[in-house]
């Protein structure tokens, strides 16, 4: 596979597949297992996870979006070349969707399943805890924007080589250990998008804010972060753009 | 912003602002949660993620204080220029405040809403497991000692380069997880200001203890550190200001 | 102890005898100590820092495998010599059976020990929450597929160069975090054959999945990330080669 | 302060109060809280991260050891000066010993303050679940020789350069997972030593088992470490020499 777009969306594909597997695969499979389930403290740490060990292992050839708000966050930011955002969106809904479909298989293999909200996210009655629709947008927005200054300030020049998977994978755990009661935490319309087309009806209906609300935080953060750091400092794009060219 | 003082304070905002809303975020909407909350063990790796994260991805602009104790302690180790001390933690604070208000739009947007303590830092009756006085300002005073070694330490002449912000944060974590039950944990006199100004009433006649047992103990380990490390190993100094020289 | 094969041999022998002491043993041992105990979320943990330790401490010998799954997975990748192949597998099963039998003496050390399963896996019946036997199978057989494209990508040519230990180990975390409940994670048949051999009957005769699905699930893997990762960039061969030669 | 001995035996005196302050803290504080409690995982993760940030903090002056066991079993393997093993182990005590008594002032400070074990270990009726003294013999033993061997091994010629504090502080982590419930854990005498003499009566009789088990694991694996790992690959010795010699 010598064809670079080929395996950037490979990689892409792989890698938002294992967000959402694992991610929402912790939360459906051994949340609430009686006594001994890993509860949200377990599953903050497997959606960090997914993103800290697919980082290290595929974002030297895509750069480890994984995310639609985040690739377009990077793009807003000068990160990402226009020519990526389209198909990268593309490949990251559909590993999403694919993930949530063998998950499906798998979970409902036990005799006492009930599939439920199956990990989606939701805003009032749909909230984990019933928060407002304007709780739940001011959440989504507020900590997509912060993943982004953290994905974009820990791959700028000065930050220490090499470490950003860390930062950006925990990152990710934290925010869920912040919001799941909230929203379920999606800050990644793709994560939204797979679970409800198989829990249906009213998450459905709630996607708009789980695609609005991280893509425009990720774009603000893009912004803000083209100022914060210079541009000379943008040295993810460069190292990308001279792989391609080899 | 090529302005040096303007990007330091930028970073010193937004890394205070995300401790203080996502530690405190996570204390105050995920901690108690039915069954599947995250409890104490979430809350200290949600206040240590915050200072990971941020570290790695602002540290390399403004030094990654994120805490006014920490800038003292610097300041008195020979490690935080004069003229940065009093603009850091003026933008600490309002960074820590303008975060405690956005939590509270937030966390109050549900029908069952109590802001209680609203994770503020207490000692006596307001302690969460009802400690004294002395036991909350010798807690605090020791473990921001302990902080600050590690912080001045970890960011020495003959420390691992780039490794400082996993040691750093995770102390954080583990100071939460010593202390929560006897202070809710400061060692940081904005992380303690900016809730208590909601909570209001006794939280804020207490504030005094959080403000000065961790600005001691910091100070103390500046001096300390001093003597530990050479002069000569006070290395993140040197690189920032030649970063700021550019 | 200067010849290389030993060495190798030894370093695979600790290593595997480590992921199942410790890892079954926090299971059997703390997992469900009243109250305190550790539930899923420290087994998760436990698994994935045996690997992480040991890949630090004896992966520059033998390559930090301790798993057969792991082994043929990289040869068909083509990133295990076939002199190895065999061996490895041998003192892996070795070592995973005699720290199962240690641990049985320590755990059976109590007035009230009960056997039970002693962290074997199993499908059906033996599940911990009854997946069928399909569902078990596809999630060995993914699971280990995704946990050998990390192992290979965080270890090709381009990745951060001595980070692999981290997402590596930190991704057997994440995979014990989601199926635990499914079949009490394998993705390695030296840590299943292990306790089925003190623990017996039923789990003996289950043995088969959980040796052929993680073995599928690695093979595969080897196969795509040799299309996805150039054979130029299969980097830890050649410096294992080198290392051998000297 | 320029006199080496001087600093190293500062670095250890630090060290050990952190780890014993940290740890025990964490367990006397925090562990059982009702319902928000950090429980054994809580526990494990504070011990690990006390080595984790001080490794970092003070590693490059003293070596890190914080622990008799440690500078035993580093003598043992060659790689750690004789002049060094008795002052060290000294201070490693006298650090402890400060610690649990601030502690001690610290937790007292409560209305409803039980002493009870104070964090002490035990075997039989004083091990939390009753362990046999034959099993926590063995446990111990064996947990502190892969403990060493992580050690050394991580801090070996090949080993990744900078990483050892993160699987170090980590196995330590791992090793409180696997056996709170059976001695409490301890793999270091001053750790032990220390809560016994606030606890006192039957548990500073057993004290003897948790300094010569222990000690015995240690020197065991720096042996056993002696003909795994090359003397040419003994290089932290040699850092630590060349630094001495400045």
């Amino acid at each position: 596979m010598h064809n670079d777009m080929q395996r950037r969306l490979t990689a892409e594909f792989i890698g938002t597949f294992w967000l959402v597997f694992g991610g929402c695969g912790a939360a459906v499979v051994s949340a609430a297992f009686p006594q001994l389930g890993i509860g949200f403290t377990g599953v903050a740490f497997a959606f960090g996870l997914t993103v800290l060990s697919m980082a290290y292992a595929v974002g030297h050839i895509s750069g480890g979006h994984f995310n639609p708000a985040v690739t377009l966050g990077l793009w807003a930011a000068g990160r990402c070349a226009n020519k990526h955002v389209v198909p990268y969106i593309v490949v990251q809904v559909v590993g999403a969707i694919l993930a949530s479909g063998v998950l499906y298989i798998i979970a409902s293999g036990k005799p006492d399943w009930v599939p439920g909200g199956f990990a989606s996210n939701g805003y009032g009655d749909l909230s984990p805890n019933h928060y407002s629709m304007l709780s739940c947008f001011l959440a989504e927005l507020l900590l997509t924007f912060f993943f982004l200054m953290i994905i974009i300030g820990t791959t700028s020049k000065g930050a220490a080589t090499g470490f950003a998977g860390i930062p950006i994978g925990l990152a990710l755990t934290l925010i869920h250990l912040i919001s799941i009661p909230i929203t379920n935490t999606s800050v990644n319309p793709a994560r939204s998008i797979a679970p409800a087309l198989f829990a249906g009806g009213s998450y459905i209906a709630q996607l708009w804010l789980f695609i609005i609300a991280p893509i425009a935080g990720a774009m603000i953060a893009g912004v803000v972060a083209r100022n914060l750091y210079d541009d000379s400092s943008m040295v993810e794009t460069v190292v990308v753009e001279e792989r391609r060219t080899n």
